[in-house]
């Protein structure tokens, strides 16, 4: 027979109003009273049941995460920064890799809507899910834009370019590259690039574009395609790549083909994941304050659920971290 | 004024229990009626109420994983690939991270439980923890070893450190070094250990075991422990590293000193993580069975649950991956 309510105030001489409130936290409670009822849970070993706690509250301390993937190590670190700033404020994380599948990602915005999440933070695909999303549950876009009206936390990636851009300048490149994300998936990553061809324009140096495709991201492989960029454009002598990932499989093909980093090609990354500190050499890359971010993050989602606040976007500035390959 | 049960049933023309069935999948239903519902559940947008449902199935259909850290490369592809296996059979996941603290594990683990989740997979601290964990739910291990009444799955790491004894051996090396995890955490790391001595031993080859330290293994930081093991052993010529993010920075430690690889190091890592192919050069390693592994955890854990199958221990064999290390 499990423990209920009813036993915890008959051991404790309370009413189960009494040890209600003292669990919810509500109506004048004296310290006294308080401290004998948590005893007696504690001896009893009695556990509020959750989900009848939520079926009340009409609403779980859940947060639901949408990532494409969380074997991709930018979204692995800001599933673990999420993870922790939410359990500092008692509330939990489930997880859902939507691949950057749409389908995928209506299924779990469906499955969270049904677990009556407290919110969810996505930083997935962003095209055409808008209407699932509704407006009664607090949704934060995380370094990707949906729209005006869904709260978004993001760096500040045109700066992120800028200072990019700029560190190779100063290493004294003279024809630049820029490997960015697919058009299509991120809104964001057009920033990086613009602020790349603003940077060249600029100081009149030549520069090339480069995009890479939605497979390569996800598969995380992006052999071929550096290989062949290396062959066509011999004269490249520094790349700004848009992830630390790109960086860390560039450094492998031009050592593949004896390019000498930092001598021959300057390169610089972006995120400053753990990646760019386990390769060798070590990646200059601009610095996202993720930490910050996913903090910020799990506060607006609660902030809209209990203070009703509205929605906002917080843009994070972001800073350089010279390394080994510039 | 949210959908109810009753406005399904009143709109399809059927009895609130027969809603109920088709969405519980209980109870003889023909397909015409299945269909009425399902259609009149659309066209209304009604969407079931998990906590309620939760609740009065006593459990949820979630499940709970407790890693140390999901930065860590090695469990972001263990948490995705259980995401989608658990996902596959419409289950869950709720995501902590412990930290090896044991506090924090049991707090996890009691969250969890209040939670009602259907079971737990655990890959974290191992020691005094049995009691909160009790019986009454499904538990498995995942490379850690608990008591032979809880499931674990594993790789057979004996095997792992065979091949990759071997493989040094077979490369030419003549003084060999393993560098292994804190004995305490994992007892699952003394088997590499035991396999790299027995090899060593029986082929007459000089060896020496390196212990790192549990603090290492958390911030995935061995800079100055990399150091100074190759200060203090300048005639080692191959090392066997229990994981993959160790050989990433070993590389990086030989670099600094100017030590070829492989030419004047042979480097053999574990795991077979994303990181063995994002690092120059790729790692030589041992490939664990990751996906095989997960889903054979998921499967565990919901059949546990649904047909109350007695806790077992799953040991699943592991391969050699030749790459640029060797």
């Amino acid at each position: 027979m499990p423990i209920t309510l009813k036993d915890v105030a008959a051991k404790a001489g309370v009413t189960v109003t009494t040890v209600s409130r003292v669990i919810n936290n509500r109506g004048p409670i004296s310290e006294k009273t308080r401290e004998k009822v948590y005893r007696v849970m504690k001896e009893l070993n009695y556990q509020p049941n959750e989900a009848a706690r939520s079926l009340a509250k009409k609403h779980t301390k859940i947060i639901g995460v949408i990532v494409p993937s969380v074997r991709n190590p930018f979204f692995a670190e800001i599933v673990e920064h999420l993870e922790y700033y939410a359990s500092q404020r008692q509330y939990k994380i489930m997880l859902c890799n939507s691949y950057h599948q749409k389908e995928k990602e209506i299924e779990y915005i469906e499955m969270l809507k049904t677990n009556k999440v407290t919110g969810i933070v996505i930083s997935s695909r962003t095209e055409g899910i808008i209407e699932y999303l509704g407006t009664n549950m607090p949704v934060v876009s995380f370094e990707r834009v949906i729209s005006s009206d869904i709260s978004a936390v993001a760096c500040d990636n045109y700066m992120g370019g800028v200072l990019a851009t700029q560190c190779l300048m100063d290493s004294g490149c003279r024809y630049v590259g820029h490997i960015g994300g697919t058009l299509n998936v991120s809104m964001i990553a057009d920033e990086r690039r613009r602020a790349f061809v603003d940077v060249c324009e600029k100081a009149g140096v030549s520069y090339e574009v480069f995009m890479t495709e939605e497979s390569q991201f996800e598969t995380m492989n992006y052999t071929d395609f550096l290989e062949d960029l290396l062959t066509d454009n011999p004269d490249i002598d520094g790349i700004f790549c848009s992830s630390d990932v790109i960086a860390a499989e560039l450094i492998y093909a031009c050592s593949r083909r004896g390019i000498r980093i930092p001598q021959d090609m300057k390169i610089v990354g972006f995120d400053d994941i753990n990646v760019a500190t386990l390769v060798t050499p070590h990646i200059t890359t601009v610095h996202q304050p993720l930490r910050q971010m996913c903090s910020a993050a799990i506060d607006k989602i609660i902030d809209m659920k209990e203070k009703k606040s509205l929605p906002s976007r917080t843009t994070l500035s972001v800073t350089l971290c010279k390394r080994e390959t510039t």
